[in-house]
């Protein structure tokens, strides 16, 4: 198979690269195959015919048409800018590419990993510090962001929203960031399973960082001192990816953090991507990159999950969260859970989009409440096919009961049952957030034990599922896949954990029928996280 | 967007599904758009016309040659029998189809899921009393699938010693079944960690099944039972596909599966996937499966890897497993750990693939008895570069160092220090299962602190990254993956968590700062796995 572009190495040894852009002056740092294979040789007379090409004033740029990973489409793909073989270019960009970045992010990152847990937290509570006190030229940095997203008039209302910061946001910000200080103490390296395999012969699993994370966010750049906080909280290193709508903010916010990592000499742990980056190539840098965290729209998010070839995304898509209404339900609960969890953020993953109905409330003082408040609130209400079935003048049938309007709308349908609504919420739902509100403890309870969503809420508001709120300090994000983390995730989301097994010379076949050793297998008690 | 084939309802609807074959019975299920919208109207008269066509005797596929989920050769795919589109067929075939199949697995799994945890460990045990007492049939038609791997001459040696089944296997693992029913009684439902959010509030974080898996393996047989065995354990459903080569071996075991999951009425939580399904089409089905765990070859893995579009994958593509022989090294645990990490059985993962030698140990005793015992075991030894500058009349030299032998091979290479051990391993390694031999606790500590793989080891052989040897019971794979597990998968990997919030109607209102609430974030000390 041939190549799909120049290499600074004969392809297929140990460490040959694939070069995108290639300078004039980098010609000494590539080495030609001196044996002469079918469909391998032959590359230094193209870089001499490209390099001559250059000098002449044409671009250039060497690719295969035939490789497998290339849609088909070479020549569409190279004139729309995509990254496709190698690119001669004369001018050298400012700057590192983000293949340096993350290098650097990666060597700056163990040494932050191996500094103390104490250290770490100075780092996180140097940065709280820096937040209230630079508070200023952040809110003016933020501001200039803001008029710029007004004025282009491309963004919608919750994007905006999403974008503002204040002196309260900041506030809290710091609140979390230093109760993640504390909380971060135990968190790398710490035991989490201890084993006696045989006489003097141990196992220990312990946390350690992830590696390299990637985090891609729009709007809110709140979201990036959170991030940070908890990449060096965990001891990871950091490839922060913001939105150009948000690009002042989060230049001040970034070097704020650089200057708190620099207290301990690792600066260079947490970088920051420049905004031209596409979305696309970072998702491909799959020997750089351990973990992607998308925040953002759930169209982000699906975007990132189909371009992330072979790097796991932790995030949520969607947020179709339900509150359900049983026949049991108290008044008053109902109507401040409902309110809460539609018009408290309307723009969160954790807002209500469907509110479930037991067919009994419908005319009962319960129901004209729940609607009375919905209006006085401003909620749009959208009719779910049955419950369109019940009114004369119903509002608008929705579309679907899939939807997330992430806004000051809500869907209503109406159920026979409990358990009717759980099957709803497994149908219709995104597995995010859902409520019960009733006063029977033994409904409350199957609720809880069959939805199969990553919270499940009895008589509380759905807003509650957030990192913060749970207590795990500043959050990395609310995850809707089934493995690793699920639900809100804060520091221990981003760890992994390591088998460390110290032995004085055993083999397995000391354990064989006619070997001399035994497994014991006893469990040696460690100790528990937070009683430490 | 014109729709890839047929669907059963107007697609775009919520509960539209792709038609993949097209029986003429089928027409009734079928409701066709009433609008005649741009690009959706005109299925109704192409199906009449396949319909037509079909009973004339020809094949027929309705499919969109532009859909971008298409790689654009759609007439090649379909003749190659790729699923593409909806094909229209007048013969139904036996059995149920593999999205069947899954339903079937995930309405059983939920009643599997909801009985006593001492029911799955009574299946797991009836299974394990199985594998005894139809010990004979078992291995008789393991001897059919060797007799037939053997005269066909298609499966490399490796393969085929994996292929095989003994009495000594059997009688292993239903002893690790036995030990996995016991220890698996506190996994399903498991509280891991419990929080007093603020008066009345409770946070729980509880174990729940993942949901459906499709575990993917080659050759060895012996996995379907322990699979098998810790999906049941983990209240999870199952998708087992096999390999062609064990499929009499697959389906005896399989049969005694389901005997002892319908003692408790769900024989059909665990499904075996018949041996035409291509794994590429197993693979797309992301609405119906968790969670993919390949066992097999590490060419089995990436191909999965890759294939597994939005579905996360378990497993570790490579085990190229090193041990590290420092100059502190005593001599006979150097000798016993090298012999049994190469020799105890090579096609293992969890085999040395390369050996470093620290350079003081060149021309010392140790060296040639080392180089002694592998000639004396007839490993072939392949020379890294360094190792082959030193010698006069060097063995061959390697392709390249990351090379995964899997036989009775393996590469030598020198190092001068445990610093260049430790960045040889990162480079070349795999970060499977590493080794130090040395008798400095120093040395060995900072190597299992910077060696960043899923198993650092002391003095001890590579062959105890086991998940049986781990004390896990059963083991489900080795995970080289940096999220969810890694390293020996037992019972543990195949959980995920939910968050259950109790609550008297809070919202999170009440804790603004003109609210009456305030967080509390007090943790609840939870019983610890292993010692209730």
């Amino acid at each position: 198979m041939s190549p799909p572009g120049l290499y600074d190495r004969p392809p297929g040894t140990d460490d040959a690269k694939l070069i995108d852009i290639f300078y004039p002056g980098d010609q000494q740092s590539i080495t030609y195959g001196t044996k002469s294979r079918v469909g391998i040789g032959g590359m230094e007379a193209k870089v001499k015919a490209a390099l001559w090409a250059l000098q002449g004033g044409t671009s250039v740029v060497i690719a295969n048409g035939t490789h497998p990973k290339v849609t088909g489409h070479v020549i569409t793909d190279i004139v729309e800018g995509k990254k496709v073989g190698t690119f001669f270019s004369e001018v050298k960009p400012a700057g590192p590419t983000v293949e340096q970045q993350t290098e650097m992010a990666r060597h700056a990152g163990r040494a932050l990993a191996s500094l103390d847990p104490e250290q770490r937290g100075e780092i996180i509570c140097s940065l709280a510090d820096l937040l209230t006190e630079k508070k200023d030229e952040i809110l003016s940095a933020n501001k200039r962001d803001m008029e710029l997203a007004t004025t282009s008039g491309r963004l919608s209302q919750p994007l905006i929203d999403r974008l503002s910061l204040s002196s309260a946001k900041l506030n809290s910000l710091a609140i979390g960031l230093r109760q993640l200080a504390v909380s971060s103490r135990d968190s790398v390296g710490r035991v989490v399973r201890r084993t006696r395999v045989a006489n003097n012969l141990e196992l220990e699993q312990i946390t350690v960082p992830i590696g390299v994370l990637l985090v891609i966010f729009e709007s809110r750049p709140d979201c990036l001192p959170q991030v940070s906080a908890l990449a060096i909280a965990s001891g990871n290193a950091l490839l922060l990816k913001g939105g150009k709508e948000a690009s002042n903010t989060n230049r001040i916010l970034h070097q704020l953090t650089q200057e708190a990592l620099s207290s301990h000499g690792v600066a260079d742990a947490v970088q920051l991507v420049s905004t031209r980056e596409e979305v696309e190539d970072l998702c491909r840098l799959d020997k750089l990159i351990d973990l992607i965290i998308p925040r953002g729209s759930s169209q982000l998010v699906r975007d990132i999950q189909r371009a992330a070839k072979g790097i796991p995304v932790l995030g949520h898509s969607e947020g179709v969260c339900h509150v359900y209404l049983d026949n049991e339900a108290s008044i008053d609960k109902a109507l401040d859970i409902v309110r809460d969890s539609k018009c408290d953020y309307p723009a969160a993953c954790n807002a209500m989009e469907t509110l479930l109905i037991h067919r009994d409330l419908l005319r009962t003082p319960l129901f004209d409440q729940i609607i009375d408040m919905l209006r006085t609130e401003r909620v749009k209400i959208h009719a779910g096919p049955r419950f369109a079935s019940y009114l004369t003048f119903s509002p608008s049938e929705v579309k679907s009961l899939r939807t997330e309007y992430g806004d000051l709308e809500c869907c209503i349908e109406v159920v026979d049952s409990m358990q009717e609504a759980v099957d709803h919420i497994h149908k219709y739902g995104s597995s995010h957030t859902d409520v019960i509100v009733t006063e029977s403890e033994e409904t409350a309870e199957q609720f809880l034990q069959q939805v199969d969503s990553a919270c499940v809420f009895w008589n509380s508001s759905s807003r509650f599922a957030d990192g913060y709120r749970f207590g795990l300090g500043a959050e990395v994000g609310i995850s809707t896949a089934r493995i690793h983390a699920r639900g809100p995730v804060g520091l221990e989301g981003l760890l992994t954990t390591k088998w460390v097994l110290r032995g004085t010379g055993q083999t397995v076949a000391d354990f064989s029928e006619q070997g001399s050793m035994k497994y014991l297998h006893e469990n040696i008690p460690v100790p528990q996280k937070g009683f430490s």
